[in-house]
């Protein structure tokens, strides 16, 4: 689809058709398609749970207000963000370091001074480690919630849930943040989508504050 | 451009071709096709500062590490995210509520309650101001960056910043924590991009925990 159809054709729909599944090879595309987002040293800390079984959907519906959209799309996303993402040790910090010797824009002399930046942006302060999670989390998601569009399924975003709660629910570790969960199938043909909602104008974000 | 043109041709570009400047016509359409991203209650807490002046670019410049790319592009982004843009009060927040109205999707009965969630999800502890202010505007930034590809532009996200130096040095208020800085420009034809880095696969970003 043309980019702007997409951004402009991009709602969260609040009805999905419940017989229309999404196929593991569709979901693999919209999820591969939204992690060429840009990240902090590239280090991606974003994950998902994807729920499918309709117990564990209606599990997650219950710590969400109960929204139907919960369980009525194939799909529900648990969008993780990681607040561990930037440590030495870890998994994916490895793998991107690895990386970036194999790519030759890093060498092991550079390491520690990479290691201290990382801790220094993102990991000195606990707003620090949700800022860096959450950005690039959102990152990840918005991209995910336009590849979807584009490979003409719906999606609804909602952050209305009980963070707690989802996290015990699903044994989740204590180093992930979970900035939102989305629902994310076909928009269910019978239904009306709302009119689009207001949005800031140019001269409603732009700011400045030294005058 | 095709959606997957703007996606998999978004690159972080080191070099801006500092002789070809960015109408502002141009970018206001970039922020305002950025502006279509959703938001926690459609509540849209960001904003932007706009550096055009050599100066006042090179006065950034010098506060992220000095990377050229900040004054060499025609304009370099603040963003801020508003960690009080929940706030009962807030000139935003409030015109949220009468837009809500208006479409008739909101009273003033449902105010009292509208406002307790709100502080609820949003603002109920540090760690909630920061993950609200900075997913959403996050989810912004993303639209932004994908925008601009889609005109013909490039940019580049930083966040190896001073933070506290920033702040200070454009009196931005202390409610905005400041995720990234974007340059927006064109890319500099005599120069090459790296190849595109590493990025993780579908089975490297799906997790579960509860077996």
């Amino acid at each position: 689809m043309e980019f702007n159809d997409v951004v402009y054709g991009r709602r969260a729909v609040n009805f999905f058709d419940p017989r229309r599944d999404i196929t593991d090879g569709l979901l693999r595309q919209v999820l591969e398609t939204a992690a060429q987002a840009p990240s902090s040293s590239n280090l991606q800390p974003w994950s998902l749970i994807v729920l499918r079984d309709p117990d564990a959907k209606m599990r997650l519906q219950k710590l969400a207000w109960n929204q139907p959209k919960v369980s009525e799309a194939p799909v529900a996303l648990i969008v993780l963000a990681d607040t561990d993402g930037w440590k030495p040790g870890h998994f994916f910090v490895e793998k991107n370091f690895r990386e970036m010797v194999q790519a030759g824009i890093m060498d092991e002399t550079r390491r520690k001074k990479f290691d201290e930046v990382c801790f220094s942006l993102y990991g000195s302060s606990q707003e620090r480690k949700i800022a860096f999670a959450c950005k690039n989390a959102a990152f990840f998601a918005m991209g995910l919630m336009l590849a979807a569009k584009n490979f003409g399924l719906d999606t609804h975003p909602m952050d209305g849930f009980d963070i707690d709660g989802v996290r015990k629910e699903f044994h989740i570790p204590d180093n992930y943040w979970i900035p939102l969960l989305i629902s994310i199938g076909y928009f269910r043909s019978d239904k009306e989508l709302m009119p689009s909602k207001w949005r800031k104008s140019y001269d409603e974000m732009v700011v400045r504050f030294d005058q």
